[in-house]
């Protein structure tokens, strides 16, 4: 079975707000096996509201309208929806007894505009909503010659989640078979992501019964990885399989097989290591330590750090001679080892970080353009640094040279 | 004139992740008075995506594609828009040539999978990606007899949105009759969003032609305004008009009247100032020094700073002394106080921030529950320190911690 989700708004179609709602439903249709296969948008429009509705049910089995529920001119889903499936719509009077005496109950009057969320499409369950006055809808029958699931949601959150929750999902899993579905999700570190595709691509290919999605973000591909079977072991054991395959491929480019992020991992294996880590940073301005730090009990392998932005600070906190920087330049192979190994030193650290670099748009020149970064790692064994040409804006610089910098200790305590 | 934004791409129907880049192209065509209509999403299936696309084709007089021109099987969009405008498509060779040139420029040799992002739609105008392979492609021709204008774009926001801000809005403008729209942003921090609705209502309902939207965020809100009118000189008369009674009545607690960032500010105020700034976070964790220099340019007045989430490196970097902290706690007044006048002087800077606080979400306790922050500012006239306790996960108190700290800086300098 397969959904659709209609958001409905004209607030949504402006540059200041977002559905955020149909993340939620999404997950929960997943956990009950079924994939939505489109998300539509509409405005307050009755026309384009009655055509998204036609459209939708002419094309999912499940289709799910948020939002339009409410007592104003603008609300018009009910309408809308039941001139799409060429229903009536007659007015509950116990519905509009039932607002009243929750207007009344907090003192107030109920005004009459109210009254139209008494509306029910013919044939509908009314869906009491726990926290507020529009009910919900639920239509099952069919449309076009096929069985269609029709419901209808509030749009404010947290409505609509308790509502979905506790008035959908078990009448949606009585219509649906019983669904074992296992996923996973592995995150690689280190290759582009055509790269990435065309390693993994002859492993994920010969698993057709295994929904393989690949997305890349700034320094960073999350493999993700999602089936169905006839018991939750048999999912469970095919995804596994997958995802082995794909990290003897990948070898240590991977970096989690279960959602953890870097920061998390650098944190898992610098306690697993009784380690501690400090950094010294200049182009990434705090971006390393505030990511390493934005991972709850950090304290416990983070020391702290530096933020040289000027030489004088590259000196002052991280004891890089004056005259290293006055050879090299601050953005240079030697300045990145020193501030590794002053900034361990200084902070009695297992490790040390060094970063310097040009995160741009301005300071490039043609020896050291605009994304070349140094990042070194200082350890009791010596100093490693890698070089890069970073692609992308400022703050992409900054985020790969981060990323860059989180892989060379996570390599480093492997 | 109005739009369809299709975006596309597997990943958008699940719960992970979301379009933003719609957002984006909304706050453009809408400068451009063109109102967006429908948005869709849809899965990267050839056959949904052609319907798709004839769908918004038929409704709209702008469609906007986004993503799946990119390399892999997934990458569909080319071909299917091509099927539903029952156009050819044909490989560029010079793409091609170009996208082989970028990766020899960075020392890679160009997958064999890559070429695919040289396919071309017959009688498209390809629209170069100024920060990525795959290119746009702009079409404008008939569709079941009417105008219109179809635009595909990179789904990777760094590149729609510059390859739309180059490419596309000049285009579209020359394609659309003269609008005279003026818009103008205010942002408000220190107060809440009632509070801040209660006194500038009144205002705004006065003005029926100005359409004002309000949005609060993480300790600041936005107000947007917006009107046509005859010519642009009126109408940016008339929003001038409203941000002037705005700013009247909400008086220091505006920090910005076109857009500008609070990090923008505090380096514009600094820069003014000829002053320099100096930073020791402890549970901020670098995100301040992040924050600001996040604003290219900002080593002209950011000197730099520490990151003392032990206790040795509070008194390490910022010469805390050691019996203060173990008199009052790492968390307190006096600490935050220690924390910025010995920052400062380290740093010889005209200013110095010290933050000290519980993130969360352990860590806290009845006396200082998480939440409370001190912030601290100092400079050669004394030392002021705010005590504030935040609601909120450990992000937001994180960020509600550095929107304080930059707030105070800007109210010194102003």
């Amino acid at each position: 079975m397969n959904a659709e989700i209609v958001a409905i708004g004209s607030e949504l179609l402006t540059p200041f707000r977002q559905d955020t709602n149909s993340l939620y439903l999404t997950e929960k249709l997943n956990q009950l096996g079924v994939e939505v296969i489109f998300k539509t948008i509409v405005g307050d429009s009755r026309e384009h509201l009655r055509g998204s509705a036609s459209l939708a049910l002419s094309r999912a089995d499940i289709v799910i309208f948020m939002g339009g529920l409410g007592p104003t001119e603008d609300d018009l889903t009910r309408e809308a929806v039941a001139e799409a499936l060429q229903l009536e719509v007659h007015r509950d009077p116990e519905i509009v007894a039932a607002i009243e005496r929750r207007f009344a109950s907090r003192g107030w009057k109920m005004s009459a505009n109210n009254a139209k969320q008494g509306d029910v499409i013919a044939g509908a369950i009314v869906l009491p909503n726990p926290n507020g006055t529009a009910p919900g809808q639920w239509i099952s029958g069919k449309y076009e010659g096929r069985e269609k699931i029709i419901i209808l949601l509030p749009g404010p959150p947290h409505e609509l989640r308790a509502l979905f929750d506790q008035q959908c999902m078990d009448r949606l899993r009585a219509k649906l078979p019983p669904q074992f579905i296992a996923t996973r999700v592995v995150k690689v570190t280190g290759m582009g992501e055509s790269q990435c595709d065309a390693r993994v691509a002859p492993i994920y290919k010969r698993f057709t019964d295994v929904q393989t999605t690949i997305l890349a973000g700034a320094g960073e591909i999350q493999l993700h990885l999602r089936t169905r079977a006839d018991s939750l072991d048999a999912a469970q054991q095919r995804v596994d399989q997958v995802v082995e395959e794909i990290e003897a491929e990948l070898g240590d480019c991977v970096f989690s097989d279960n959602g953890d992020s870097l920061e998390q991992i650098v944190g898992y294996y610098l306690q697993m290591r009784n380690a501690t880590l400090a950094v010294a940073e200049s182009c990434t301005g705090g971006l390393l330590a505030e990511r390493i730090t934005s991972v709850s009990g950090s304290s416990r392998y983070f020391l702290g750090g530096a933020v040289v932005y000027s030489n004088q600070l590259k000196t002052g906190f991280a004891d890089v001679p004056a005259d290293l920087i006055a050879k090299h330049g601050a953005v240079s192979r030697e300045v990145a080892a020193a501030l590794a190994e002053g900034i361990r030193k200084r902070c009695q650290g297992t490790l040390g970080v060094g970063i310097t670099g040009v995160a741009g748009p301005t300071g490039g020149t043609p020896e050291k353009p605009v994304g070349l970064v140094f990042h070194a790692l200082a350890s009791d064994r010596g100093t490693e640094v890698i070089e890069r040409n970073f692609p992308g804006d400022r703050k992409r610089i900054r985020w790969f040279a981060t990323q860059q910098a989180m892989d060379m200790v996570r390599r480093k305590l492997m």
